[in-house]
């Protein structure tokens, strides 16, 4: 069995406080410097993951595998990011499993890029397109950082003039003009394919839901998922006090063919 | 290049509407009685995947492959199941990835089980616990179905008396007294691996988060999540009037391990 | 002090459990059915409101005094009623106060028409305006039995063609095409007045915002409110699993005036 | 009629956009300071309400008549205030309307004894208990300003040794410790009477209903109110980014008694 220690090189997470962790690569020689001391990454070279260890001025924290979900919400942005309540059911709704190939258009700041591109491993893909190069530029970084870059083609090219790719299983739609891409989407599909966009206004959902029926898409449906922190504590739980309350509009759908 | 042709022996969706659609094996000779007439699965079998065809008295409907949600939705219940928008949610918080070994206290109707057996494949692996045999019956039954037997050992056991594994990566809890199940997943996890919990209650969720603070488990978090259903039509766009407002608090945390 | 006992001729409501409960008159000599037994409502009249009694099968119930929510709720129903969470807000933001003269548009079954006259007693009125006599009707009926009748005018007229009032301190807008409202609740408004509108679907909510900007209302501002049943029980508590997702999204202004 | 001017010594709500708006008394020779300019109350006295200036720097203001809700919302605060979408449920579940007694045990900074005070008018009256006296301080304060002060009795004592007030028709709960208010709020409240209270957690919510309905309290149910702003704008429509998440728990009952 392989041992659960931290190597040289490896990205950790150095854990004090739910507001206060930082994603790191294990580096001889470097220190992270904290509000609360600072850490010699030599030193939490060679610790087990979990370990937890202090800080010069004897602050504890511990030293943790990253998750996917923490390079999804520590990715650098220059886009709004797309939360794992949203990734996680865009996974389920569109069946997205080891061997896909999913075409996505927005690549953005790449953090759903990166969820995609986990879940298709070993043997899938992901191909996204991007019209801004700054953005591909931030979207590498992110990749690169999670290891997933091999899983994903990034693409400087308008998707809405057609994606390159055919047969795909499944296309992720995340514009401000979601409904452009709708008719490049269904020609990439294959057929029974899933589609799935992410849509901050209510307004972008009814444009897109109107090409989605005339293209023959069908199971058309929206949902928005609200998530709620509830402080649970003895003898004095409650939800907290604020929350994110809208991030987007999920719309899903299947492709479907006619024979003549 | 696969064909994307529906083959003997596979498993299909047949769909009509959102309300109205059938998961069967399509099987030479085989009907599927509807109300809006049969179809007559021969006729199926070598059609592509979301092909439109009639029933006998000339409704359209579509051949889809099943995905793991409709899988998910279409279980067998003996138990409450758990929901995509938790289980989505479940596998971000978790890191659940290929390759994870997994334990799971209270198969239920294991359709949770099934989630998590989908996205630790080719080469991970689930052990789940389930003290009811009749339980255990049906969820051998709905993961043959989903063709994820295979990646899934079921045990007939109490996992409160301790887990037989060892060094898992994640510990998923779904049972009515959770708190009993704290020190048997830590002492199963290895260092920095992470627990989840499906929590009805808010008692439920206090009581687990006294344990998991108790043994040193960190950024024990808690969510409810809420999935609303949009209307979507041109001019007249709504949320829709019901909803499911609660189905489980969902809590999240990483195990520490102090050396001396 | 004037005592707490049913009199006959009174408004009651009979009271078994949550779902169970009948709003009737106390009349000597008429019997309430259930299926819990039946009550000889001669014996009621003359018990202390709050006080707890048989019925002839021996199931416990309680006379209670009935509030306007029970009104409200217990309109006959011709069309959807305000539910008592949006009354409660409309009340609120309107600034509703003793000695108010309100104009609503769309009487409906006059389940908000009841509430605003119950709290512009005893010198203000509502006037509402619906154009259809069978809602008339039933809106009569329940202004009657909830003893408010008094406190409103009602007018077979269509709104959009403007109101007869003038100088008005609050305008209520509760029909299909709420922007062609606008004007005409502007103009029967004084300064500085306030409008609320209900509003089922964000399409009516921003052809109506539209309208109240370009007319010169201020603090346009646009809710929904969601309300969540918990069952609260030792050791048990929790959402209730199902609930009412959407009802309307209401809109509140206040109209400013130019002076040359 | 009434004319709709503003005259010396009334409040007026200055009213700039949303988050901009004062709420002062009409004072000749006063001014207010703003960071769009300065406005010279003396020449406000005498504008229309609802009327367009300008401030020095030429920056559009209206004045508008603050209504009740600007008051709550403009307390000054020593506590937690009551959220309009909370009081407006109070009202409506606890009959309150003119003429109705009610007791309250927590004045804290007075803001919900202001709404109560508000639709008791003109015969009815509120009777707050607060122990701590700088908090009576700033509630005489907020009810002065509303004027409304002289419908409430405030009274520095501890309502958990129980209520002065005989046969009163609703009873309000506010405090950090509810379940010791049920007993002595029963004995106050005349048969069928209302309870309502105030619970920032779900503990508080078990401890009371523990103890309603030992009493014999009926129709005990426990509702939580999201109120979620909507971003209504041409084309682009959708729910706020943020939202207050938690205020509290409302709980309410009627009182019932049994005759030997």
């Amino acid at each position: 069995m392989v041992d659960n220690k931290v190597k040289e090189g490896e990205n950790i997470l150095i854990y004090a406080s739910k507001g206060k962790n930082w994603l790191v690569k294990a580096t001889h020689g470097a220190k992270v410097h904290t509000h609360l001391g600072y850490i010699e990454l030599s030193e939490v070279i060679g610790k087990e993951y979990g370990e937890v260890f202090e800080t010069n001025l004897g602050a504890k924290m511990a030293v943790l595998r990253p998750y996917l979900i923490d390079y999804v919400m520590k990715s650098s942005r220059t886009t709004q990011i797309v939360y794992p309540k949203d990734v996680g059911l865009i996974i389920l709704e569109t069946g997205l499993s080891p061997g896909a190939t999913v075409i996505e258009a927005g690549t953005g700041s790449g953090a759903l890029t990166t969820a995609l591109a986990n879940f298709v491993r070993p043997d899938g893909h992901v191909f996204t397109y991007e019209m801004r190069p700054e953005f591909i530029e931030v979207a590498e970084k992110n990749l690169k950082r999670s290891s997933l870059r091999d899983f994903v083609t990034i693409k400087n090219k308008d998707a809405s003039m057609g994606f390159d790719e055919k047969d795909v299983d499944i296309a992720v739609i995340d514009v401000g003009d979601p409904w452009r891409l709708a008719s490049p989407a269904y020609n990439a599909l294959k057929g029974g394919g899933a589609i799935a966009a992410i849509l901050p206004t209510v307004n972008q959902a009814e444009k897109l839901a109107i090409e989605l029926h005339k293209l023959g898409f069908i199971n058309v449906h929206t949902v928005e998922l609200l998530l709620r922190n509830i402080e649970v504590r003895e003898g004095m739980s409650r939800p907290s006090t604020r929350m994110i309350a809208h991030t987007a509009y999920l719309m899903f759908a299947r492709k479907t063919i006619l024979k003549s």
